[in-house]
């Protein structure tokens, strides 16, 4: 047996629990058609995600339930309404609400989420919220893609999912459930895609696009010809793919669909510097963000005082509790620095650069011509950079508004993850790491 | 009496001084000539330099004697016989051999030195030796520069020589003799030369050029418009110049006609690297060009490992001492340092990368996607990198042939300055210093 037949066996569900899934989505179906009977905005409600197209995996896979409401319903009411529904339908099952652009409604019914999502009964193009396109997503794949195809995407995402580049939420801005459906719909099966990607050419569009994209690749929408769907996909995320494919191509091996493997180097994590603090709660998606553009502001200071940053990453537990992390090339930097002014036949510039530079000790005239300085660094210790620069330095830190408030309420900065509980320490560890399947050992 | 009145009073000798002088260079000339008398390629003896120009400073200013050759004699005997007659002439004076491009012979009379150099007597333009076409420059600057022109020489050689800019050999590379005539010639006066030099503009010619130089500025030999007097000046020199006039038209003053003032920082003298060895005698352009070169080398070297040289410095005692000098923004660098790969898009260039990186701890696709990888350093100290180059390295360390033998011998690699001799420590503190002419403190 090749190792893609021995793979699908893993992304295929087994006949027997393709009929449990079937049951527990056809009652969960039921209850929910059983509340939105007699409520006027509502028209009905249909399957939406990956069960309708059959390309979900075995173990936990969500079922997602759509209640479609009219155009003439109200935001308010869509909202409200919606959670009404999905509250009363899985009342037995432990009912809570979640967030992404608007709320939603989980629960856990034998063993599978099942997410009440609202949406508008729009004409295609004519989006009003999040979830409407997926409608037409559903409709595009289920007339589009064979049987053989669905199994393909399956075991696509059985791929991505192990290899860390499944998944389009901005915690891990990789490749979504619908972005995988349509590369297998695109290239034709798994091996077209593998053959595809690592083939790939930078600016090439994948499918057929409305109007141009500056992401390095594009892969088109196929129900909406001015959405690209690898906007949502990270160049580390691109790249980490186009590199698996290329070694897949080189050597098939089962190693890529089990859980990637990470060879970590302990000896790094001295060059590593945690940013912790807690956050009040608030929607995935919005303090994911924060927090990942926290870590790019605050990399870009200490790349501007001068340490090199060779890392970054941030973490939240989606509850309180954020980390930044940095991997640097060193902890601390030199007392002194070179600073390069201005040519000397700039005129004046040379004079104003030398006598602006307040804590120099040595000035001259470099072999280029440029006046250059020596002088006394502000800081060269970045964990002292750090408590300057989220302490009083806040404000023009580039820290996002939204998260200042908290960051203001108390934060930690500690060197090495010696003292980072084990769930943190782990996040931190992928900074020291490599991926074994993207860049197999030599 | 203005600041320039006081100025040209240290710069034009006295009449009594003056006198000497024409009486010492009388009994010189008297005594070359009676050797030259009978030997029949010998057409002449004559005063070169300064001395018949009428620019010559007062205390200890040469006389050069120059001993002219018909065309038709041979190298050899050009040089052996001005040898003969140099030895013969001033054998009461303890004469001495001395090189430039060619031997010539010095020894000191009256508190005069002289040098008795042979020339040839050539057309115009038909150069066969270095020193041939001097005769045309003191024709050319008898001819016209007025009396008062010869004391603007004075005063500007007086400026030159005190802020460190004079002399064209090659361990100053500042300003000769003959480029102080020329600029005043062409700006008329002292006062002309310190506002052209302070309003130069890149690329500006000084005279007229008879082809392109890539001088940053060309100052144009009148006696030949293929020579650039400027390529032997080097841009540090250029550049104090310039910030030099720019800071004397702001404001007079005396200081700059007194040796110059340097302003120390001792604190930056523990990130100084020296580096000593001894050399054979050889020609002091020879020698000085080596070790030149040899600094330049090893600095190049040391910012390819990874280390920032801000300053670097060269020195020989002319004899058998010479010194590299390094100032570094810090004596060691990180033990890990990030490199960057190729693009992912490049093909098997990012596998080829992520291959070759023996050392690398850890291996990512970077935010850029660029393969990024954390390596150990083969070396993090810079005394410890400095030892193996010139030990083992040194063959591919771009230190000059010539002075390879020297180095091979043995070196000392020393951090600050406590250890050295202190005419050696003299010149490694000018790495640490700021010009207070130049750059005047706030």
């Amino acid at each position: 047996m090749t190792v893609l037949d021995r793979a699908r066996k893993l992304a295929v569900p087994s006949a027997r629990a393709a009929r449990e899934k079937d049951r527990t989505a056809a009652r969960a179906l039921a209850l929910v058609e059983s509340e939105i009977a007699g409520r006027p905005r509502i028209t009905g409600a249909e399957f939406g995600g990956s069960y309708p197209k059959g390309t979900w995996l075995p173990g936990r896979s969500d079922i997602d339930i759509f209640v479609r409401f009219d155009v003439s319903a109200p935001r308010g009411e869509f909202e409200d309404v919606s959670k009404e529904v999905g509250f009363a339908a899985l009342k037995g099952h432990g009912p809570y609400t979640r967030f992404s652009e608007h709320p939603y409604v989980e629960a856990e019914m034998e063993g599978t989420r099942i997410n009440v999502i609202p949406c508008y009964e729009v004409e295609k193009g004519k989006w009003k919220s999040a979830a409407d396109r997926s409608r037409f997503h559903t409709a595009f794949m289920k007339e589009n893609l064979t049987s053989t195809m669905r199994d393909e995407v399956r075991l696509l995402k059985l791929f991505l999912k192990n290899n860390g580049v499944y998944g389009a939420e901005i915690s891990r801005q990789g490749f979504s459930g619908y972005a995988t459906e349509v590369l297998v719909w695109n290239f034709g099966g798994f091996e077209g895609v593998v053959r595809g990607m690592a083939g790939i050419r930078r600016g090439q569009v994948i499918g057929t696009a409305g109007k141009e994209f500056d992401t390095p690749v594009s892969i088109m929408d196929p129900v909406d010809p001015l959405r690209n769907l690898a906007a949502a996909v990270s160049v580390e995320s691109l790249g980490r793919l186009v590199l698996l494919c290329r070694g897949f191509e080189k050597k098939q091996s089962a190693s890529y669909f089990v859980r990637r493997k990470l060879r970590t180097s302990e000896a790094l994590l001295r060059n590593c510097i945690t940013v912790s603090f807690r956050h009040e709660e608030r929607s995935p998606d919005t303090i994911w963000g924060q927090v990942k553009r926290a870590a790019s502001a605050v990399g870009q200071q200490l790349m501007m005082a001068g340490f090199t940053v060779a890392r970054s990453g941030a973490w939240t537990d989606g509850r309180s509790r954020a980390c930044l992390f940095f991997l640097l090339e060193s902890r601390s930097i030199p007392e002194y620095t070179v600073r390069e002014g201005p040519d000397f036949f700039g005129g004046d510039d040379a004079e104003r650069f030398a006598a602006s530079g307040r804590k120099a000790l040595a000035v001259w005239v470099g072999g280029s011509g440029r006046v250059m300085s020596m002088e006394r660094r502000a800081e060269s210790d970045a964990q002292g950079f750090l408590r300057t620069l989220l302490g009083r330095g806040l404000d023009g830190s580039g820290v996002p508004r939204g998260i200042k408030p908290d960051v203001k309420r108390g934060f930690a900065v500690a060197a090495g993850g010696s003292r980072l509980p084990e769930s943190v320490k782990a996040e931190l560890l992928e900074l020291v790491s490599t991926d074994a399947a993207v860049f197999p050992s030599r």
